[in-house]
């Protein structure tokens, strides 16, 4: 059985990764980091995995990684380019971070804000959306987890472009989320008292994932594919819903779905005309997706919802470390999601 | 000082007409009517307004109209029609209903699936968004409240119409709004464990209130405009926001709000490129804007947002009722936002 | 592997109880009814097991129960004593309704205001609270699951009583729970704009797992012992709570229930003077308990908390499930709890 | 017309004191501070006054007291203590901090962990329960606002004392509160992930608000009184309800709430066996009690609800700073609560 570390295991998706790795058959968790916690138990950080026997919390430089097969890595960018450097070259590694995102170094400089320090291990990395990248992925030595929004407008709009059902110059992203995928970190405008009754738009002069829709976009398209992206912070923990307004036919734009996603375990298209719910997907690796046909012809609105800490980060990262690992793609994903 | 009377007190809209008459120092509840509630005193139907000294509820044909000045309506539509052509013709009427909303019957009929059976009444209703009927109401005998989903996108999109700085046939209305708006009704959809942490688009066919966004748009815009519209309902009682996406130089979209607004006690222009919250008009009467730039060149997006049981539905009714009496327009309606 | 039925899978912890058995390893869905909806399929009644492949909602009398090894019945009381009645007498059935719950019949006439019409099943009924009654429930035809308010309540106070640390005659305990307990029924007080902000008690003339508590508290003591008990509508959807405030030293009850629940797998007793909380246990099938000391010498405050649809409900159901047809009792069970 | 100051305006208290004050007719808001955000606009730091024209954000000592006829003081405790002994000896003074509520300097030393370093102001206070020390605010230079778990527990307690019809030894107050209590502070624990469906008990050691308790009971029942007090984070913003078990008989209970609150202005006593829930009190300044009877002979549950930024804290503020300055004593307070 694969031994395998989570190094940032004090944050919400080092917690759901231990959530779900908890009932995994196939892997044991060899490993767990926290710098600021290290010496403290999972239990103290987070009391809902007491049942579980977990390592104590440790400093990245206690583990010997000698034992360990794969790292999941769920640290802040720019911390993670400096610690995947010092790691072992032949230890396998998923990231969740936005360090590896991002194939061209300048749009890494524009969006965020500082020179890429690890270039070399930028160009192992495989974007990590499994549906798209599977078989690299299988024989990747780095993923690099995709942004939770992304993800979710990946889905809707990805077999689109590709089947050219839609114009690429018309791509309109409304996208509202849950408080979780902004971490667990003690800021004001997280505070129960701000968020609760309070939805409103973030990242008003442009959100980071802008520069993941625009290099997949445009791979897909075969040309440069610039969107619109507006997202908005909703009172709930969990779960992201991307209503996606474009130009195309909303019958043709569903089949598409449809036959890219047929024989995706995780990636259900709804029935025509019907609309997912982020209530659907919470706590599952589960995407749902839907298409409605706009009142003015020749437009759509396409939906797709998953949660933000499991398809959108942590279940996405496990997928993947499934594949990079020879296991089943599925293993320890298929928990129903938790309704109501 | 004017007697005022509300047919239809026992829902959340008539419950809200009462909260700010309380405090309003020109205004007389002299009846309050529920057909199904008659008998009942209002402390036990909303247990909130406990401490006023109120009427008790009767059915309408109870309610001598020769001593009320106005009646604010706030039934279901249709039953509204029927209500409104047996009450007294010199009696001054706030209509919170759909029913007198649309100026065309033929739209009437398509949206809400039945003729018109008050015509003549028809003709005599002014449409209730104030800051854009105001002369008319003053000297209306019907006002015609507007839908709150769509005076939320009206007051983003109407002044960029009437200045001709977006392109009319490029309006994409992405709304979120409260559980509040569908009222007081016992439906599985609006119960506490669908609705959290469950958000979702509804209306997936068509949203009604297409029908007075293009009425108002095609009248601002001197030709016949269509728009996108879907709305989504929210894991939150109250809060509508509006996030609406065109084309057109965001910098002179944001003058137009300014110049249109500037001496509209209730609407209240954010500084260019900050953006609205829910948060910040809850329980109350004020509508707040903002506009910021998109990423892609000649596009932006305009926020609003308001709470769809003031400025959306029974504070409009109030602000409406003051121009029909005499009153000074904002009596009563003053309140800040409650935050948190 | 055993062929289980659910009757009533439309409800809330119908859905549960497929959610769970989606990853038991061995229990297979024969049959799904649902009176109302049959016809339907899952995934138009709940959206979020649709990715599952599961029979259609049928009918009972449709179900061919010769296949059947095992039946959930998560009908309404009343209901429940008929149908069950009806059932083939070597069926095992796991029930989730108050039906078979009291064995004394006055009780139960008494508290659900109607005479019991299945005496004869009741002879048969074990109380399905598992870790004070697993012998009787390995054995049993029919198990009656407990009421989720009182299953959270007996955990805390269950071992005081057996290990005669606490005063019988001074147990006041104060519980909030979620509105799923109330399960999937379109009532105003369930509404999201009711619940939302708006915490409250209920059953304010007695709630009915009073008369649990009595029973087995009564039982426990070696007489007759009453309490109070006071519940609370919370505005969450999932978790109770309960704060049991107890005459006895703090540092033996703490001790009394480590050693109660020493080997148990699902209940977790906290370090002295540590206290649970409702997030920690959602979605699981655990139990979280912790003892503080009051500052009034000789006193002391319980806490216990579970999910209401888990190990209140549709958890412990198949807990008794496993044990009924000789499983391992854990068996689709060792979820983690969902936080946040 | 009197000028005020608030001291400390950025937090949720300060703001709350803005809101009202807002449509207070006899109140001019002079000065507003915040040491740290000093040169700001209210607009600024709460958009939701972003309508009213208040006086720009700045430090305590940039105030020219000569015109200022009462401060509010809003700071942290401690800091009180210091900021209060420097202002002119002639200003008014409503305190909303915890540094004036203490009379005996021991218990301040012993709940607050240090000692009082202005013991000579602490002697010129009156306690701010408004109902019980009426008299003596009006002529009072420093009012110390209570605590507002404190009020809400004493509103249901302490009339009951005062004429006897319970058991001093036997009050047990189980309390849960919305998170805005625990003010605009970037903690962990009061994140919107942290805190939804998340419910628990705090303050585990002991609740400082108990010396408030212990202070007041023992003056209303003349001899020293204890009570168990056990305070619950609920997720929602606003709201406070006590659960009050006590021995006695509920209808003279009921009888000595009723008495005692006849002619008080914000304090409703509900129908014998009814009971309150915080959405009937949100945003105003009223607060509702309920009796209900145990199911075990001589016991009684009573509930105490209110708004604890309003009736809590500010709005009791603004009600003692009516009555230093001889106004109307509900002005700028009759708004009623904001349901839903």
């Amino acid at each position: 059985m694969p031994n395998v570390a989570i190094l940032g295991a004090s944050g919400y998706t080092g917690a759901e990764l231990v959530r779900m790795l908890a009932t995994h058959p196939q892997m044991k968790i060899a490993a767990l980091s926290a710098d600021r916690k290290a010496g403290m138990s999972m239990a103290e950080v987070f009391p809902h995995l007491r049942h579980l026997n977990l390592p104590k919390l440790v400093k990245i430089d206690e583990i010997d990684f000698a034992s360990v097969d794969l790292a999941f890595c769920a640290l802040p960018h720019a911390t993670t380019q400096e610690v995947v450097s010092a790691l072992p070259r032949d230890l396998k590694i998923v990231d969740l971070s936005a360090d590896f995102r991002l194939r061209d170094p300048a749009a890494y400089a524009q969006w965020y804000g500082r020179e890429h320090s690890a270039l070399d291990l930028q160009q192992d990395a495989v974007y990590g959306l499994t549906e798209f990248y599977r078989d690299a992925i299988k024989g990747a030595r780095l993923v690099a987890g995709t942004g939770c929004n992304a993800a979710t407008g990946l889905y809707a709009v990805l077999p689109l472009l590709e089947a050219g059902v839609i114009d690429p110059d018309e791509i309109v992203i409304s996208l509202v989320t849950g408080v979780s995928g902004a971490g667990r970190s003690a800021k004001e405008n997280l505070l129960h008292a701000e968020v609760s009754e309070g939805t409103g738009p973030y990242a008003l002069t442009g959100h980071r994932h802008s520069a993941e829709f625009e290099q997949e976009f445009s791979k897909a398209a075969g040309r440069a594919v610039a969107c619109t992206f507006m997202p908005h912070l909703l009172p709930q923990n969990r779960g992201i819903l991307a209503s996606v307004y474009v130009k195309g036919d909303a019958v043709a734009i569903h089949a598409a779905l449809q036959d890219r996603y047929a024989r995706e375990p995780f990636l259900e298209v709804l029935p025509y005309g019907d609309a997912p719910a982020t209530r659907h997907v919470r706590g599952s690796n589960f995407c749902h997706l839907g298409v409605v046909a706009d009142r003015r012809e020749g437009r759509a609105i396409v939906f797709s919802t998953l949660d933000n800490l499991v398809k959108g980060a942590s279940g996405q990262a496990l997928q993947n470390a499934n594949l990079v690992l020879g296991l089943e793609e599925t293993a320890g994903l298929m928990q129903a999601p938790l309704f109501p």
